[in-house]
């Protein structure tokens, strides 16, 4: 097993990312497209205590729509909702959604935002809006994913350090492939006591290898959890695939790949995290060609979980030090010190 | 037991309703001011097949924010929630949201949609926005309230007749006071087999003694459910009571009050119907002073489902025909010959 050529969950054959960087917050796109450039499958589980969400009554099992056309991630708490109508009419404009009749269509759009503040102005000079959505919609493209402070992960804190996007990839030996992409802006940190990453133990093809491991005696220097204080945070994602899922198959997923944020931070899905993940699969392959319906299931799920974990591990290592919030590596110059 | 003065939502002191009307579509805003001018205590149920919601994972009573400042209701699909974006933009100016610190608010803005399309013009020349949900915020009060072809209203159908906005109250001995507002979109008809409109069985106060009671002879003249096709449709409502709820209790009489919707209308809930239903508690009266919560829930759940049925015939009764969809009364013009 080793991670897509982009390790980024752009690895997924349909899946395309966008992002608008803004000077205090950002918008990062999920686009998800199926063999006919329609929606895919999708569903969701939301457990963070403070979430900020559209659409999302839509993507449970009993509800008609089937399929989602793309998903986004925001800062600026509520108000960062603001960018998910300019998404629509990035779509709407090509002719992407549910059809209702006469050619024209309805893009379903699902949105989680985060509360971020790592610029330390409060209220931010900006937010996301109807004109970052577009334009995040309109950049979305199956390359490389930027990560760090980008997008969503723009003013987003992780812990005691800056946060960020973060995203990850797994080819499995039967041609699954699943990818993840994370805004971390966590109120629980991202490494032990002694400012070891928790998610490295479940490192990829040597993804970590120039970081050095550190030890006891870096303990007195991890920084306490959040400055600013707590209840202002929520780590969002969107993991794909190119297997065909039902909504229900989708959101079983979306259950066990949550485990991932879990392993990865620490505390995690606290009253004042948005904690929502969301699940699509991009319909590559069949379900039925690949075995007992549960048990794949299952395998994308754990899959999924480990590259959320490892999504989170590249944000923390991608995020670069703002006025207010220090890097992971700024923090742990050590931990860093062969890191490109 | 009788109705409010305005036998409308704002009947309920710290409730105010705003209409944009558009051309094709609208938006209403109900805005909720507890005793300090701040959130109140809310609930929601969500039984429709074809939801399009916003920020309702954050109304479940697991999670944090306790108090909710508006609810939006509007036409256009999944593009009608652009509206609340605008209706935040009008709190956050009056100073009005959950408070994050440093005189800082995020008002909390719920939201639900319905695909109206009583215009025929597809898709329609203008659509819900930001503009008209800043100004539908602007023009909330507490008087009387606009019935019929008016803000989220505008384009709505009732099976084989024209939909609308409705509203009623209910004044109970102990000084509860319980309102709703409805816009009804339906798939399902809201009147039998002889054109007799359901909710008029739960008339309070003589409100409808004006209608002229209709026989077996009109039954050929029934029209068919929903001209142009089903599953584009849903009953989306807000119901407010003076008493201060919690999350819980008001989640709970959003579950009892839905049922005043399956009442009235004939399929309710069906895979095209987006219905969604708020309820929120502007607490001028104490839980406690009320006697047991169990019972006082009841109670309130019991008045609201009424008001929400009468809400149904009141929209449907102050509905006008457009040049796709007779009104009602242009339908059964023997039972409302009497009618102002």
């Amino acid at each position: 097993m080793s991670p897509g050529p982009n390790n980024a969950i752009t690895d997924v054959p349909g899946i395309s990312v966008g992002h608008v960087t803004g000077p205090d917050s950002g918008v990062t796109v999920v686009r998800a497209a199926g063999p006919n450039g329609q929606g895919v499958g999708g569903g969701f589980t939301q457990r963070g205590g403070s979430p900020v969400t559209r659409e999302t009554d839509l993507m449970r099992p009993d509800n008609m729509v089937e399929t989602m056309n793309a998903v986004v991630l925001s800062g600026g708490s509520s108000y960062g909702l603001a960018a998910a109508p300019g998404v629509m009419q990035c779509l709407e404009n090509a002719g992407i959604g549910f059809s209702v009749g006469g050619g024209n269509v309805v893009p379903i759009v699902q949105a989680a935002s985060t509360f971020d503040r790592a610029t330390c102005s409060a209220p931010p000079a900006s937010r996301p809006d109807y004109t970052s959505g577009l334009q995040a919609c309109l950049a979305a493209n199956s390359g490389p994913v930027a990560q760090g402070n980008v997008g969503a992960g723009t003013g987003a804190v992780a812990g005691g350090v800056k946060g960020g996007i973060g995203s990850a990839s797994i080819v499995l030996p039967n041609g699954i492939i699943v990818g993840a992409i994370v805004a971390v802006n966590s109120e629980g940190v991202p490494y032990d006591d002694t400012g070891t990453l928790f998610g490295t133990t479940l490192e990829v093809g040597n993804e970590f290898r120039d970081l050095t491991k550190i030890g006891e005696l870096i303990k007195y220097r991890v920084p306490a959890s959040l400055p600013g204080g707590a209840l202002r945070s929520g780590t969002n994602a969107v993991v794909a695939t190119n297997v065909q899922l039902t909504k229900s198959q989708a959101t079983k997923i979306a259950e066990i790949a949550d485990d991932g944020v879990a392993r990865a931070v620490n505390p995690a899905h606290t009253a004042g995290d948005s904690d929502t993940l969301f699940v699509l699969g991009t319909a590559r392959l069949a379900m039925a060609s690949l075995g007992d319906p549960n048990a794949v299931v299952t395998q994308i799920g754990t899959a999924a979980a480990n590259a959320v974990s490892r999504a989170i591990v590249h944000a923390v290592l991608s995020a670069r030090s703002t006025t207010c919030h220090k890097s992971y590596c700024d923090t742990f110059p050590l931990a860093c010190r062969f890191r490109r």
